[in-house]
C-alpha cells in the first residue's frame, strides 16, 4: 500500500472544513432548500452595471485576468483615499486571510481570534500549523477587546483576527472604541480587521480611512453589499510592504477576469449600495419584529443578517434543526458559549421574509418544552 | 518606522513574479498589442454552450460557489473512469501547483524540475521556502528524463515536476516512455504531471487513464482547449488521500460559481473541442511555413504555441523585442541554454496569422547582421 509522502503539518492535521455548504446539505437530504438564508449571501443581487460588465467581460474569458488588477486597485485607492500599493485583490476575504496567516505566522506560533468566530480564518490558522488562542466572546455577545488584547500580551502573537462588525453575532465597535484597541496593540502585533460588512454601517461610524495605522490590515469584499459572493473578489488594505509580501506568495493570475471587471462596475454604482443598505435595514426590523412576536431576543444588528438569542444551546440547535427540515437554510455557530444560543439568519428579501414568517412560527412551536 | 513582523521565510525571499502580464507591457508601453499570442490563450473562445451557462449562472452571483464542485467533479470522474475522490478542483493548474508544494515539501527541502521549466511552479517552490534542484533540458529540447531522475536520487526529492505536452517548448513524450519513466520513481517521489496541453494531443497518445499511478498528480486545465483561462478553473486527478490532504488547506469557496457552470458545460460539448484542435493543428502548419520561408526552425509542437529556434539567444531576445514594438505580444524564455533560443508564439485564428505574417518578417529582417 502506498503512502504519499505528506509533510509533517499535513500528516498532523486532521480533516476540516470550515463551511459545510448548502448544496452539500441538499444533497444530504434530498431536497432543495426552498430559502437561502444560511450563508449572508446578498438576496438583492448583484448591480445590473455589474452585471453588464461581468456579460461583456465574458466575450474575453479565454485571456487570463490581470495579475496586478490595475483598474480595479486604481478605483480603491481613490476611493478609500491610499496609494494603489496599499491595495491587494484576492479571491475572497477568504484567500487573502490565508495569505495573512502564511506571511507572518511559522509553524507552532501563536494567533489571537475570538472564540466562535470566523471559522475560515480559524482553518488557516491550523492548516499552516499554527496555534490558536481563544479568548471567549463576553456575555453580551461583543468580542472581548481587553481580553483579546491580554492573550496577546500574555502569548507574543504576532496577528490577531478580529471582525468588525463581527460575524456570526452582527455587534459593532465604535470608531473610538477600535481606534483605542489599536493604540493598545504591542508593536509587533498585526489586527486583521475583517471588514466584510462594513458597507452595512452608516458611513460615520466606521473607522475613518484617516487613520490608516500600519499595524491594521482592513479587509474588504464585494460578497456581501455588492451581492457577488460567487465571483471571488475581496480586497486587503494595507501597509505598501505588506502588498508587497503577498505579491511573493500569492497566486497572481488568480481572480476570475468577469469578476474583475464586475467588481469595477460595482464600486461605480453607489445608487445601488445605497438600496441594498435600506432594504437590509427594513429587513433587519422585520427580522426583530418577528423575533418580538414569539418572545425571542435578538442582538442589535449592523451586518445583513441577524442573531436571534435562544438563551440555550439546546433551543438553538432546535430551532436550526427544524428550519431545515422545513427546506430553511440558516446556521447556528454550535460550540461554545455565548454564542452556541445563537440561531443567525440573513436578512432576506421581503417576499423571502414573508415565506420565512409562518415557517419560523411552525419551527419555533416544538421549542416550548425546552 | 515599522517593521511588519513577517516571518523568516517571507523575510528571506525575495520579490519575484512569475510572469508580467500583457496588460502591465501594454501600460508600459501605452500601447495596447494588436496581437496578443504570448499566454497561450485560445484565440477560439469558448464553446457557447459553456458561454450560456456562465451568462445563466450570473443569476444567483450573490450565491457562492459548492465548495464540492460535485456536479463538475462527478462528470470528470465519469469521463476519466475514476472515482470522484480521486478529483480535485481549482482556480487553475496554479493554484493547484501552489497546494501540492504545500502538502508534501518542507521549507530547505529538494524539488526537482526542468531548467526553464513553468515558472510559476519554480515560484511556489521557492515562496514555499523549498529548494529547486533544475535539470536542463537536452540539445533537442525534450525534458531531461535520466537527469530528472538523478537529481531525484542524488537529493532525494519528493517532488518532481513535469510537463507533458512540455511547455515552453512543446514537446511530448510517448506514453511508453512516460510509463516507463513512471516505473522508475523512487517510492518516496511524487510525480506532478502537468497535462495542461494534453487536449491538443491525439488521444492515442496520450498516457492512459487505465494506467493510474498513485506516485503522479496529473493536472488538467478549462484554461487551453477550453477557452476559458480568465474562469480560473483547473483540476487535479490523483489518490483520493491526496484529494483529502487538498481538502485540509484548500480555499474551499473559492473558485468561481460562472466558472464551474461553464467548465461543466464545455465538457459536454466535444464538437467544440475537435474543432479547436482542428483549428489549431491547420495553425501550427501555418506557422511552420512562416518560420520555413524565413529559414527558421520549429520544435514540433503538440500544444497550442510553436516554438522557433532562433540560434542563439541574441537573437530571440532581438526578435521578442522587435514583435513587441510591433504590437505583437509573445514570449522568449530567455534564461539557460538551450530554451534561451526560442521564441513560443501561440497559434491564432487565421485572421491573427495573416496579420501577424508581414510583422513577423518586419521583425526578423533585422536580425540578418547578428
Amino acid at each position: 500500500m502506498f503512502t504519499p509522502p505528506f509533510n509533517r503539518i499535513i500528516e498532523e492535521l486532521p480533516a476540516s472544513t470550515p463551511f459545510v455548504g448548502p448544496e452539500t446539505l441538499e444533497r444530504r437530504s434530498g431536497t432543495p432548500f426552498a430559502l437561502r438564508l444560511g450563508a449572508n449571501e446578498s438576496p438583492f443581487g448583484m448591480s445590473p452595471a455589474a452585471q453588464s460588465a461581468m456579460e461583456a467581460s465574458l466575450s474575453v474569458i479565454s485571456w487570463y485576468g490581470d495579475p496586478e488588477a490595475y483598474p480595479l486597485r486604481s478605483k480603491l485607492a481613490a476611493l478609500h483615499h491610499l496609494s494603489m500599493e496599499q491595495v491587494a485583490i484576492g479571491s475572497g476575504i477568504d484567500e487573502i486571510l490565508g495569505w495573512i496567516v502564511r506571511i507572518f505566522v511559522q509553524p507552532g506560533e501563536p494567533v489571537v481570534a475570538s472564540l466562535g468566530g470566523y471559522p475560515t480564518f480559524q482553518y488557516h490558522v491550523h492548516s499552516f500549523g499554527a496555534r490558536l488562542e481563544l479568548v471567549p466572546y463576553r456575555p453580551d455577545f461583543s468580542n472581548d477587546l481587553p481580553g483579546l488584547l491580554q492573550a496577546v500580551e500574555v502569548t507574543g502573537a504576532h496577528l490577531l483576527y478580529l471582525a468588525n462588525p463581527d460575524n456570526p453575532t452582527g455587534t459593532h465597535l465604535t470608531p473610538e472604541a477600535l481606534e483605542s484597541f489599536i493604540q493598545s496593540l504591542p508593536a509587533d502585533c498585526m489586527l486583521i480587521l475583517d471588514e466584510a460588512y462594513i458597507d452595512f454601517v452608516h458611513p460615520t461610524q466606521r473607522l475613518p480611512m484617516i487613520h490608516f495605522h500600519p499595524q491594521v490590515i482592513r479587509l474588504r469584499t464585494f460578497s456581501k453589499v455588492y451581492g457577488m459572493a460567487g465571483a471571488r473578489v475581496g480586497y486587503a488594505l494595507a501597509l505598501p510592504e505588506i502588498v508587497h509580501a503577498f505579491d511573493k506568495i500569492r497566486n497572481h493570475f488568480g481572480v476570475n477576469r468577469p469578476a474583475l471587471a464586475g467588481a469595477l462596475a460595482a464600486l461605480k454604482d453607489t445608487e445601488f449600495v445605497r438600496g441594498v443598505r435600506r432594504e437590509n435595514a427594513i429587513g433587519r426590523v422585520d427580522y426583530e419584529q418577528m423575533a418580538q412576536t414569539h418572545g425571542i431576543q435578538t442582538i442589535p444588528s449592523h451586518t445583513n443578517f441577524v442573531s436571534f438569542n435562544l438563551n440555550s444551546k439546546d433551543r438553538a440547535q432546535a430551532l436550526l434543526h427544524n428550519l431545515m427540515k422545513l427546506g430553511v437554510f440558516v446556521r447556528a455557530p454550535g460550540g461554545a458559549p455565548p454564542l452556541d444560543q445563537l440561531l443567525r439568519i440573513t436578512v432576506g428579501t421581503p417576499e423571502q421574509r414573508q415565506l420565512l414568517k409562518p415557517l419560523f412560527a411552525q419551527a419555533i412551536q416544538t421549542l416550548s418544552n425546552f
